[in-house]
Order: C-alpha cells, then sequence, then structure tokens
C-alpha cells in the first residue's frame, strides 16, 4: 500500500496567494462593478514590461534554435558558462565580493531553490526562521519533515521562530540557543525592512561560531537605495564559509512570468556528515542539480545575461526606479492617511499596521509587545484589514498574518503596479475609514 | 553544526552522463584529429530545430512580453489553463482516456518530475525499479534515504530491482512479493523496448490489488509505431486508481533545451496516511507545485500550446519520422555488423549486446541468464565497449552499465542525430573489429 507523505497534511490552509486569488474572485463574481475598479497591490508580482535587450536576446535566441547549426538542446544542468561568468563578476565580484564562476547556480526560481536546498541539508536540523517570513520557508520545511504540528496562529512546533518587530526594525538578532540552519531574506519581503552591516556580521558571527548555515535571500536586492547597505551576505568577512545566497532576475528584471534566478553555493562551505566529518556542500547542490533538474531554458537564459549589458543595466535601474518611486507614493499615502507604515525605501514592500476597526487610526498600537492574539483584541486583525480594503477601497493587499503569526495585525501592500495605479490606491487609503 | 544529507554521499560516481563528457572530453582533447570526426550518440539530446509553429508562437510571446498591456508575470504554478485544456484534450480524451484539464501539471521537465514526485510519498514505501533504467529514478531515491548503501556493480539495497532481459524483452514482469510505488517507462530508455496491453494490464492489476502507485514515465509515447501497443497507461481499465503518468516536450517536439513537460496526477488516485486513511494524492502535488515551483515561462508555455495546432502536429511527426528513420538506418547497420541489437523500432534508443572482444563478433553471449560479472567473464563491459568505439571509431554511445547492474554488457545508441551522421555511424559500426 503506497504511503502518502503525511508531512503535507500539517501544511494550514492553501498556500497564502492562491488562497488570496480564491477570496478575490468570490468577491469580483459578487461585485461585478467594483471588480472593474480593482487594483491588486497583494502579490509581489510585476507589472512592467521586460527591458528591450532581453527581449531583442530572446529573439535572437529562438531565431538560433531554428536553424540546425545553431540549435540547442540540453545544456549544462546548472547553467551556461557565460550565463555564470556574467553574474559571478557583475553581481559579485565587481562589488569587491569572492564568489567564483562555477559556485553561480543558474536556476528557475528563487521560491523553487530556497525549497530544493532542503534536500542536501540533514533531517536533524534545528531551523530558525523569522516570522513574519515568506511562507515558502516554513512549508517547505512543514513538508520535509522538520516540524511538528501548528497551533491555531500557524506556528509550527520544533521550528525556532525569530521575531520581526518594530522594536528590532524588522531584523531578527541571532538567538541565544544554537540553531543549525537560518534563513534570512534582506530586503526582506514582507516587511520591506533591510539588514544593515552590523547586523549581518552578527548573524555571520553566530553562523561560525554554531557551524551554521545561513539561506540569505536577497531577490530584492537591486531594491536598495542606502549606500550603507550590503547588497550580498559575501560583503561580510567569513559568509564564504556559512552562507549560500539566493538571488532572482524576476524583480528586478521582471522576469516572475520568464523564470530565471541563481543560487551562490561557496567552495568553501561545510556541513557535517553524521559521522561527525565537514564535508563542502557545492558538489552536493551540484549533483542535486544535475539529477533533479535539466538547466533553464537556453532562450531564458540569453535573455538574462542581456541584462547584464551596457543597456541592459541602464534598464533594469529605470524599472527599479518606477517601482521604487511607486514605492514612495504608496509610502507617503499611507502615511499621510494615519497609518502606522515601515518598509518602501529599500523595498518594493510597505508594512502597514491595521488600524482598529471604527476608531480612529490614531489609536494604532504599535508597541513591539503587540502581535497574534492581543493585536486582534484591540487592532483589526489582517484578513478584517484585508477584507476591508478589498469591500471598500476595492484594492487587494496581502495579510500580514498569511507571512507568519507575527505578522497578524499587519498588511503588506506591494508597489509592484502603475504609477497611475500606484497614486490611485494611495488616495483610496486616505479616503477608507476605519 | 548544520548536517549535510548522508545520504547524497550513498551516490556513485557523477551522474553517468557528465561522466561520458568527462571521458569525451580527455579524448578529444588527447586526439584534436579524431576529435573532429566524431558522431555523439552518446546522451539522448535532439539535434533538429524546433518545430517552426513553436518558435513563431514564440516570437508573439515574446512581443507580448514587451508591452505593458499583453506583459504576463507569475502564471499558475501547475499551468496555463489553455495549455493543460490542449494536453488534456489532444494527449489524452481524443485517444480516449479519461483525463481532466486540471489533472494536468506543466512543468520544466520529466526529469525534474521524476525526481520531485518522491516529495509527495511516504519514506517507507517499498520501491520498484526497472534494471538496467533511467538513472534519475535511483539517484532520486537515494538521496531522499529510500535505499542503503549500493556495492560494486551499483545496485542499492532496500530497492526491489525488476531484470530487464531478451528473455522478457526487457519488459519487468510484476514481481512475486510486494512494493509499494513502481517505475515504468515505456517505450523504454535505454533499451528502446515497449510495453503492449496485456503487459500493462498486469501492471495495473498487480498496483490495484496492491494498493500499489506506478509512475509511468512516457516521454517517448510519440515514438511508437505498432498500432497495437498503448500510448498511455490511461488506456488501461483502473490506471487512473493507481498511476501517474510522466510526459515530455523534449523528444517529440526537440524541447530538450526549452524545458517544457506535464504530469498525469488523477483525481482518484489514493495512497495511504500514517493512521491508514487512503487520501487523494492530487491536493498533495498540486501543494507542491504552488509551494516549490513557480510555472514554466509564458513564452515557452505559448510553444507547447502551438505543438498542438494543426502545423504543430505536422511538424512533430516530421520530426519523430527523422528520428526513427535514423534508428532504422543504425539498428540495421548494426545488426549487418553482427551484433545482437533490441529496441529502435517504437523508441530512438538502440540497445545493443557488447560483443567479446577480439572474437568473431557471433560469439556473442545473449542468454537472459547472462549480465552483471557474468557478462565481463566472456563479452566485453559496457566501458570497454564505450572506450573501444570512441576510441576505433570516434562515436560516442553510452554504456548499459550506466543504467544499472544488468546493463552491463549492452551499450546504447542515440537515433538523435542527422541522417548523414545516423548513415555515418551504421558505416564505422560495421567497419570496427572486435
Amino acid at each position: 500500500m503506497a504511503h502518502l507523505n503525511d508531512n503535507f497534511l500539517k501544511l494550514k490552509a492553501g498556500y497564502l496567494f492562491p488562497e488570496i486569488g480564491r477570496r478575490v474572485k468570490v468577491f469580483c463574481e459578487a461585485n461585478p462593478e467594483a471588480a472593474r475598479r480593482l487594483i491588486r497591490c497583494g502579490i509581489g508580482d510585476v507589472t512592467e514590461p521586460l527591458p528591450p535587450a532581453a527581449i531583442a536576446a530572446m529573439h535572437k535566441a529562438l531565431d538560433e534554435m531554428g536553424v540546425r547549426e545553431t540549435f540547442r538542446g540540453y545544456g549544462p544542468e546548472q547553467g551556461y558558462e557565460w550565463l555564470r561568468a556574467a553574474i559571478a563578476k557583475n553581481d559579485f565580484r565587481d562589488r569587491g565580493c569572492d564568489v567564483a564562476d562555477d559556485e553561480i547556480f543558474v536556476s528557475d526560481g528563487t521560491k523553487c531553490d530556497t525549497g530544493n536546498i532542503l534536500d542536501i541539508l540533514g533531517a536533524k536540523n534545528k531551523i530558525a526562521i523569522s516570522d513574519p517570513v515568506y511562507p515558502v520557508y516554513v512549508d517547505t520545511n512543514v513538508m520535509a519533515g522538520h516540524t511538528g504540528e501548528a497551533n491555531e496562529a500557524g506556528t509550527y512546533s520544533k521550528l525556532v521562530y525569530l521575531p520581526c518587530k518594530p522594536s528590532n526594525g524588522f531584523i531578527p538578532e541571532p538567538p541565544k540557543r544554537h540553531v543549525d540552519v537560518i534563513y534570512l531574506c534582506s530586503p526582506n519581503n514582507p516587511t520591506g525592512a533591510a539588514a544593515n552591516r552590523p547586523q549581518l556580521e552578527a548573524w555571520v558571527k553566530y553562523a561560525l561560531e554554531h557551524k551554521a548555515v545561513i539561506l540569505f535571500d536577497a531577490a530584492y536586492e537591486a531594491y536598495i537605495t542606502d549606500a550603507n547597505l550590503p547588497h550580498s551576505i559575501y560583503e561580510i568577512p567569513g559568509a564564504r564559509e556559512c552562507a549560500i545566497e539566493f538571488r532572482s532576475c524576476s524583480k528586478n528584471a521582471g522576469f516572475t512570468g520568464v523564470r530565471c534566478a541563481f543560487t551562490v553555493v561557496p567552495k568553501t562551505l561545510n556541513a557535517q556528515t553524521k559521522s561527525g566529518e565537514f564535508k563542502p556542500l557545492h558538489p552536493l547542490w551540484l549533483r542535486r542539480m544535475n539529477t533533479k533538474f535539466n538547466g533553464v531554458s537556453y532562450i531564458v537564459q540569453r535573455g538574462a545575461e542581456a541584462l547584464y549589458s551596457l543597456e541592459g543595466k541602464a534598464q533594469v535601474c529605470a524599472l527599479i526606479e518606477h517601482y521604487l518611486g511607486n514605492a514612495k507614493v504608496l509610502r507617503e499615502g499611507a502615511k499621510q492617511a494615519g497609518l502606522k507604515v515601515f518598509g518602501g525605501v529599500n523595498a518594493p514592500y510597505i508594512w502597514v499596521r491595521a488600524p482598529k476597526s471604527g476608531t480612529d487610526v490614531s489609536s494604532v498600537r504599535t508597541e513591539s509587545e503587540t502581535h497574534g492574539r492581543d493585536a486582534r483584541a484591540t487592532n483589526s486583525t489582517s484578513w478584517q484589514a484585508f477584507d476591508k480594503i478589498l469591500g471598500e477601497a476595492n484594492v487587494v493587499i496581502t495579510p500580514g498574518s498569511g507571512f507568519g503569526a507575527r505578522g497578524e495585525g499587519y498588511f503588506r501592500i506591494s508597489a509592484f503596479n502603475s504609477r497611475a495605479n500606484a497614486e490611485e490606491v494611495a488616495r483610496r487609503m486616505q479616503a477608507l475609514k476605519w
């Protein structure tokens, strides 16, 4: 009798974004009038067209695929050498980070990689995860059997949650206790917070002391505006011995529908075998890619390569400036509406405290102690805010509780939109009566 | 101290195809003259350009991505509805198989899917795998901890190997003992054998009796020429209750470098929980896709959709005919060279018994009892044949032992090539003195 993986049965409801999609669909079907003025600031999906340099490169690659002499079949599973070289040089070595071409693994998404990375890690690791957090980190650990059951707020036993709250600027501190694997995301999804150098140094110090591995998700790196903030964890000495970094073309070049990302696994990063030896993770990840992956589409890899050309870089910059401009509009709009606002400066996300329904927004509690059940007693819950904003402003946001128990009482506004829509959302937020 | 996944340390050498690549590279560097006349019939990679219908559709999709109004970001993780509908109708319902649109999951490769499917299955399943077999099935089970250590021939303890040999036409019979999960591949890689209806009926009967799950890899389905052979396991009554089917655009439409495949998970397929309940696997696979995957490139999905247009179908047919024509040339050539030849009729692979080196080829032993160490005592080993054919004919084949212990003493010739190359390989095989 075939057995299924019982760990899947521990997962809570649907994955966040399909659940949002379902609620929006129900609302729109019931309110066709409101549906026509709906603005989506929920899922963090880009809206602007691809950089022309990428389009041109992909057209060219497609034409090559139509001619026998230039046709390409299977490429190297870990990505073509020309793309790995362009990434390692432009994103790392030109910025003073010691990363070799063959430490770059090209993939079809950071979501995939942050999930798949668990394949090469042991089952007994103690896992630390920020709260709130990108749900994929939690859910993939649940699926892999690294957790117990969840409580009502969606908190799983066996995981170590690192609270992110106003008092620490939503950047968690290393815990007092020992952990083996740490997920960090900076600039952060969902809070929009970005770690500074001392914060990352503290984490690298902790990881080296504990021989832990940091899984550093830098998918939003391109949104950093503050010149003092590190763009890569490899800017921190020692990180090559303790960190894997995830990057993506999704949010900088608009590749969410095109699919290209990459992961850096330094050859100097070791983990322990059952017998207590330390062995490098690089050959394990290479083997995983060789065995369970067949490379990113050649056409797409040529598109990604073009992002590193002079014109490609300028076009990516323009996209980032556009979305950051939206973030500013949304941030200021929400502020002027009296809402308590975080993020949106070094990230395309604005993290907002949900006010108490039926009261003046100035009564919003923002103390760091307020979260989970406490928050629900005083302020709107995240899903209450979601339903209110959808129903009254016809704007889709993301409920903070979808990112973890400490996200309860918050919501996330995405800046991925047209400028006109961002401005309209800012106006509607100001008109909204709580 | 972070722990790595010790199961990876049980894996033998490199994954087969990177190892072949390495040996070929060494040979070519040492023999630049021979390198110039090298013909690759090793890795099963297509050589002919993409169908024009797919190219045109992808150019159009790319242009859409360059305009705000038609730009596409994240699509549904499991594939766009229009592609799932085209697949379910054309590949299944039009052929009398009961498969719904939402039972189709579009992915970036059958290699990925056959590996990732283990995510939703429990750790305690008894796994049955053909021998010889596509190495990914074995290696992904090793990585997942479903096996013990391998012996010298690469046979892992805890797996149940199903011998494929001349006496059963290289199609394994259901075992006497109980197993929970069975990998079947038809038309077969590497042997080129294709299961007939009674053979698949026996497997479905076994699976229903044992409440087992069949993982049916039909990536080479398009190569079936015999009108009596089933194209899908869903042609067999009862298969919807016991089988998952994997299909690919790689080998029919030449998408190996483009990346598109799909997996069928019927909603009527159940597996057991730890508490002994039976629950459907469909929501687990959907959840896995939602959480660990972000969909296939929109551009690529439009290319795949075009394969189901009238002109797309005709172009795919022409590609298949081309490769099957090569297979015939290679098969006849090897036969005329006195070699014992299997496959190559309903599949793009020719499976050849390696003759004894230094003797007349007519002395080749082909009894079903001959395999593994026995074979090595009389005939050339697979790698000896590989080195001889590379060194003397300057042709790259795939050593049968790379597919498992029972592949020892065989080699695989791939028909993916130009007609001129296939004819030249046939000539060189005939000129080769063993």
